[in-house]
């Protein structure tokens, strides 16, 4: 038998249809999960806790596969997984379809400035003109990071109207090498930073692409706070130097009740609700980890696999 | 010499580029309006005001083309219109694309629940969950109504993955005859009212229709008020009968700010902004009234003409 040790939560839509070959332990909370994960050969565990989730990764001494339903894995000791050997599955396009129509949703409410809409609703207000007067037709949107997410947000922008310039290392009409993005910054309406969390993306948006956007570009974070430096975002955002942020992820998660983010009229502030804005994920990651059940058994490549070493 | 009486709002778009035989006659009030229209051969006016929209065009005894900048026109005395054989043409089109953009705004809010998300921010609070947990992906949506707007409402849609069905004269694979749709209203999550305000359309989603329809039905309206019995909907709103409207239109306009629209929570009022939502609107109607006065003095249809039999 192979011990996996699964989330309790998980259990409705596990337990009828796993193989008979596995012997599954379920936890309720990190303080189970910490005390029987050191015996597992299979881990899918996601804790709202990172550091939880980190330190019972670090437990998994006998650990062979790790899955997770997260797409970015950042917070969790990579290198020692690595160092161990452990293939580690992520939740890579699980989030990818609702992450794309938030970003949509995001562009669209910041084009007609609807939040407005809805706070002169709250005060029982006819508005007469709209308070935003944008359209994505013929807009531009450069789109950083094509991964899952990415092809997604292209595809539902193309109807729109949208010129979608994307950065790939391969060179393509509408795309531009990642270092030539950085000199055409001032050409777009719509910055979309889809990329993973690694390194080399960490602070890629600071000072120096905030102030060479358009002033009335728009930027969007869909990826992870530390991707933009969020000091220089606010003085940006405060100078008015840029028309809004639509921010799902910032730094730290959740922010502070005092930050500044909170208040200003251009900053959109979405709480990391991206992913979590539809019903299927569990359901989509429970279909996925059942295949990848069978792969494991059978010896074939575990499917999507994070790269340990890229961080993606 | 031929008059032309036009609105001074569109002076500076038209004034440089106006032929050599029109006679402009600019107005800048209700009653400029009234006074001067009697003088005109070629009249395009659009008054906030219906009624005084309506006389103006009774008191306009010498005009041969009316243009105006809505799609809709059955607050104007379209039979008299048609007595003195004027030729109309109307907005439609123009608006399409932001109504367009509107729509799937409307969705996608609904969606994912977004007005609680800027409540929150507002209240400073960072949520834990998303408060709306749905996908546009493999959602059906019943489409009344393909003129301009529908149709690009269809484009776009198209690639969420939304499966759009048609209500057409003509039968197709995607599409129900006129007297198909009711019957099968409780198949629909989204159901999107695009159809033109005429005596045929008046009250065409009832008490009827509105239980037809899923408890998650959600249904959008970008038409007019009257194509939906507001009260029935109220009490279908009130009972949760279904999931939510979103309502660009209302009966009356203003909606009087003791209505119990307003409040209710699954109500989403929007205040005929979807077609003000853009800043190409005045531009694109005057490019279009220029071609038109070419035509016109060279004897070509005029386009596009609103036929005053249909209401349309």
């Amino acid at each position: 038998m192979t011990i996996a040790v699964l989330s309790a939560i998980a259990r409705p839509l596990l337990e009828p249809r796993l193989p008979d070959w596995i012997e599954p332990r379920w936890f309720a909370t990190s303080e189970e999960l910490l005390g029987m994960v050191g015996e597992a050969e299979i881990g899918w565990f996601d804790l709202y806790s990172k550091d939880d989730m980190a330190e019972a990764a670090r437990r998994a001494v006998k650990m062979k596969w790790f899955n997770s339903v997260y797409a970015g894995l950042d917070h969790m000791p990579l290198d020692v997984l690595q160092q161990r050997g452990v293939v580690v599955t992520n939740g890579a396009g699980i989030n990818a379809i609702t992450i794309a129509e938030y970003v949509v949703m995001g562009m669209l409410n910041v084009a007609k400035g609807y939040r407005e809409v809805i706070r002169a609703q709250d005060r029982h207000e006819w508005l007469l003109d709209s308070p935003g007067k944008r359209e994505l037709f013929g807009s531009t949107a450069l789109l950083l990071g094509m991964g899952a997410i990415g092809s997604l947000i292209a595809e539902r922008l193309a109807p729109f109207g949208v010129e979608v310039t994307k950065v790939r290392r391969s060179p393509a009409p509408d795309a531009l090498a990642p270092d030539q993005w950085r000199a055409q910054l001032g050409k777009f309406d719509w910055i979309i930073v889809a990329v993973p969390a690694t390194p080399e993306t960490d602070g890629m948006i600071g000072a120096g692409e905030l102030a060479a956007m358009k002033p009335d570009a728009v930027l969007i974070n869909i990826a992870r706070g530390t991707v933009i430096d969020q000091d220089a975002l606010v003085n940006t955002l405060r100078a008015g130097a840029i028309y809004a942020a639509f921010l799902d992820v910032t730094t730290p998660e959740p922010l502070p009740a005092d930050h500044p983010l909170w208040d200003l009229p251009n900053a959109h502030v979405t709480m990391h609700l991206s992913g979590r804005a539809q019903d299927k994920m569990f359901q989509r990651a429970a279909d996925r980890f059942l295949v990848n059940l069978r792969r494991y058994r059978t010896g074939e490549p575990l499917e999507p696999q994070f790269d340990l070493t890229r961080g993606y």
